[in-house]
């Protein structure tokens, strides 16, 4: 196909395809004359990926050169690739992991590690997430609401289903660019999509236990 | 107890606390002579709140004297108090509700008003969660990964229990402000919490699915 139809198909204006190419983020077109290129399903497939890397997993470009370069090295196995991915996507919003010296940290790192031993779950405990779990941990306690933490296996309970549909929906997919571009759109809009979920289910907890007005009767009024 | 005290006490350096003072966001403490005040739990609860709003909730100033105001307006029921408190906190995570001609917009409001029927969950369509449920669900579609849609039950299953439990957390306070702190905490470090426990039960999932080594052997290999 020619440019203007792979603009059309992917939704992506024709400079922003060609600064694509010449950034080396996105393969020229096969010259088919001096000033005409031609486009394939596969650069196709790579814009989806760029877009959602860029307007779902909010990477910058030079991450995205990484998360690619890494697809491209046939040499790379596909889970350190979706690791790259992954870590990419989330370390701008993981806790930093604290410093030693940093008021409940070490605590949080060990109710990490005890939450994992209990659920069976191999995670390293330096693995990013379990970082930013022990950085929210640490979090709730410096603000008075250790409390909350409770709640961690209620959550747990609640995260095993939903992560078993995200694998199911990923292992659907069979070439490399789909893996990772199903896992940074299940990663970043499926925390959003459970987010919303859990706020409505919220109004209804309340209207629930206190009857349609919500909060309002049931607690705290003066 | 003296400024120094409360300084202590909440972690909040004196100056911050004078400059809430004078932005009048914290009352100031009762004078016992020409250049002391003194302060009570009062300000230190409402410190503790006003740090929550900001460092966990990532409110500007403006918006903190907001819930303040209305948290200490008496003639405000406390459920519009938490409506107050949680717009504020989700409105700039929340995704635009789309204009009418924006692509799949609309076909999204109604997957949402679908779900809300299917499940019995009384909540209006105009509610900040149902626009934002519909923003991520458009986003799907547009991004060519409506079938991750097709997950919603499973996320709702997930988001029913957790809401109940991180209600009977919020019923436990009794005063406005500690009500309206769990809230922000509940809702924001209680969706981090959820997010890194998703991510470790993808880890041991992809585990139990392809062995040790994770996704690497099972799927997509070149």
């Amino acid at each position: 196909m020619r440019i203007g139809e792979l603009s059309r198909r992917s939704g992506v204006p024709v400079p922003t395809i060609k600064f694509y190419v010449r950034e080396g983020l996105l393969p020229a077109g096969e010259l088919t004359s001096p000033n005409q290129a031609r486009y394939g399903e596969g650069h196709e497939r790579r814009l989806r990926l760029i877009r959602a890397l860029l307007d779902v997993g909010g990477l910058p470009l030079s991450a995205i050169a990484e998360v690619l370069t890494s697809i491209d090295d046939p040499g790379q196995p596909v889970h350190e690739v979706l690791g790259v991915a992954a870590n990419r996507i989330t370390s701008a919003e993981a806790a930093e992991p604290g410093s030693a010296e940093e008021p409940g940290s070490a605590e949080a790192r060990e109710e990490v590690a005890a939450l994992l031993a209990r659920r069976g779950w191999r995670v390293s405990e330096d693995n990013p997430a379990a970082r930013s779990l022990a950085g929210v941990l640490a979090a709730l306690h410096r603000a008075g609401h250790g409390g909350f933490a409770e709640l961690l296996d209620v959550y747990a309970d609640a995260a095993e289903p939903v992560a078993h549909a995200d694998l199911d929906y990923v292992r659907r997919r069979v070439a490399r660019e789909d893996l990772v571009e199903s896992v940074v759109v299940g990663t970043v809009l499926g925390e959003a999509m459970f987010g919303a979920l859990r706020r409505l289910a919220h109004v209804e907890a309340s209207a629930r236990a206190y009857g349609e007005t919500g909060l309002a009767e049931g607690v705290g009024r003066p």
